[in-house]
């Protein structure tokens, strides 16, 4: 068979600000592969299928110096993220020719690994659609999931309020507050994002950018759980009207705060006047809810009993725009980047 | 019997920023009691000993309208905050004369209550002298011991960073984490505070007005535990600090803020990059571990293993500037006033 082209999708440059399509990122078609001869060294060979776009991968777009909780992209080398694929190749005792892979994927079309450790093969008896897996059957899914069950502590009456409630996260929490029969108030930035949450079961959902937050919390408040994925404004609106004492605020991400200066909340002194109990987290830590994850949340979504919504782009070129529209929330779901076929 | 005077402080005016005395708060001894035929309709006649002043008291400085976890001054009443009494003449069946009873306080020299629900009588084997039960062996002393053990977990190893180290909540902390074989680095903002901390055991104590609190954390550090008791600053050198994941952030107070706008904490975001798990608590919702307060604690100071330090003004003229010591850091220790000798 020829060589056939490897394209990917470079890290190219530190933003200041938002990230910039063909400065931050840059898609590269020059390589090839030859997929019958390129050597395995004991490892196997990858069709990448998916890969998903996430808010957090602002974070590793960074001066590698500064360390946190993933590392920072490596300039001139490809992206990294969550993704599935399918293994052409292998010889590997452990991952077999057709198995699909989940896990941490380079941004390029094919790719040889050797660490099986760092992939899972998915089962999906259910059938379900592999991007489902980097989507509420994956990370974002699982952050949800793992959080929820470690730290929201529902009691019979509790009133939840959930920011980026339409992405897969946030729309994950709503359907698990639900599904214990919660009061839930969720927020999103678009009228079709607010559709999709009365869709999902919110009873109180509404656009942040033309309600005010915390008008909505002073009349349906005060909220026992906040699901914070915005963190500024909305924490400050949060904090507020917590319920008295001991909400559980389940800090997953600040997305306001990551493309300029930190909006000033100047009302932390909420924390201990209305014992607030704030659980920052990386779902990289939790992972012992893992196994769970898998026994149940696939039948969920098969059933049903999750929905979700992708915003789904096909082809690698796509993926410094969809970078910067999960930045600014102009995504109409889960972004996906669609890579290949099977 | 003639009427003597019975002098009180009453609460005047909310302040704008730090309170002032003979404006905020007035002294005044324009009111009588004749102590043998006062009628107790059932109660109890207290005589004060001794009063404690807090920083927590600035917050009750202000609009009632503005809810909190305790209730706001009344404007023309007396000022209310914990103190030890004398019981000189009872009425009622579980209170005698002779007990010394330890709860709110009005600010005066006399008064007769009904509520005996809402005193503890205070035993006190160890023969201490009653001031110690408005500070470390009162609310300030629980304020540590309740959340310490609520929220600490402490592990073999930790290191844990006290704010107002030399106060009497910070300096039980302290104890209690030093009793645990812990590293602590405890600051303050005095040499005579630096002085005082390093005499209980600090092993890296610091004035934070000389020394950066970053710069300290960031050699000593990183922190599994910190007490917080001002915010602002602190608490952002803490955060961009705190060990990876799980760092404890105990919320108890961020006076830094009581009397001007608040600090703009830049790092939030920290909260869920590094895992922290921040606890806001007010120690009357901890009441469960008092029992156990009062059967330790006691001995403990009593052998020399809590020590503290008390700035004690005589009389209650003084209690003005008391309450602008303490919202300032002039106290030499934990302020109390001395009404009167028994």
């Amino acid at each position: 068979m020829a060589p056939l082209t490897n394209a990917r999708v470079i890290f190219n440059e530190i933003p200041k600000g938002l990230p910039e399509p063909g400065k931050t990122t840059v898609f590269d078609a020059s390589e090839n592969i030859d997929l019958d001869k390129t050597p395995l060294d004991g490892g196997f060979l990858v069709k990448t299928l998916v890969l998903s776009i996430d808010p957090y991968m602002r974070g590793r777009m960074r001066d590698p110096s500064i360390k946190s909780y993933m590392p920072a992209f490596e300039k001139g080398e490809p992206l990294t993220n969550f993704g599935v694929g399918v293994v052409l190749r292998s010889e590997h005792p452990t991952i077999s020719v057709g198995d699909h892979l989940y896990g941490m994927y380079p941004f390029r079309e094919y790719f040889v690994s050797k660490d099986a450790n760092s992939f899972r093969v998915l089962e999906n008896k259910e059938k379900l659609p592999w991007s489902v897996y980097v989507g509420v059957g994956g990370m974002p899914g699982q952050t949800a999931h793992h959080a929820w069950k470690e730290y929201a502590h529902p009691k019979k009456g509790d009133v939840v309020f959930v920011t980026t409630g339409a992405g897969p996260v946030g729309a994950t929490v709503v359907q698990l507050a639900k599904a214990e029969g919660l009061k839930v108030i969720a927020s999103a930035g678009s009228e079709e994002k607010v559709a999709f949450m009365k869709s999902i079961g919110v009873d109180v959902a509404f656009n942040y950018k033309t309600t005010n937050t915390f008008d909505v919390l002073k009349k349906e408040g005060p909220i026992d759980i906040y699901w914070d994925n915005v963190g500024g404004e909305s924490l400050e609106a949060a904090l507020e009207n917590a319920a008295m004492p001991g909400a559980r605020f389940i800090e997953c991400g600040m997305i306001s705060g990551y493309n300029s200066e930190s909006y000033h909340v100047k009302n932390l002194d909420k924390i201990f006047a209305r014992g607030i109990h704030l659980f920052g987290f990386i779902v990289i830590w939790l992972t012992k809810w893992e196994d769970e994850f898998y026994k149940t949340i696939p039948g969920m979504i098969s059933r049903g009993e999750i929905k979700y919504k992708e915003d789904v782009k096909r082809g690698l070129e796509c993926v410094g725009q969809a970078i910067v529209d999960v930045q600014t929330g102009q995504n109409k779901g889960k972004s996906v980047i669609l890579v290949a076929d099977e």
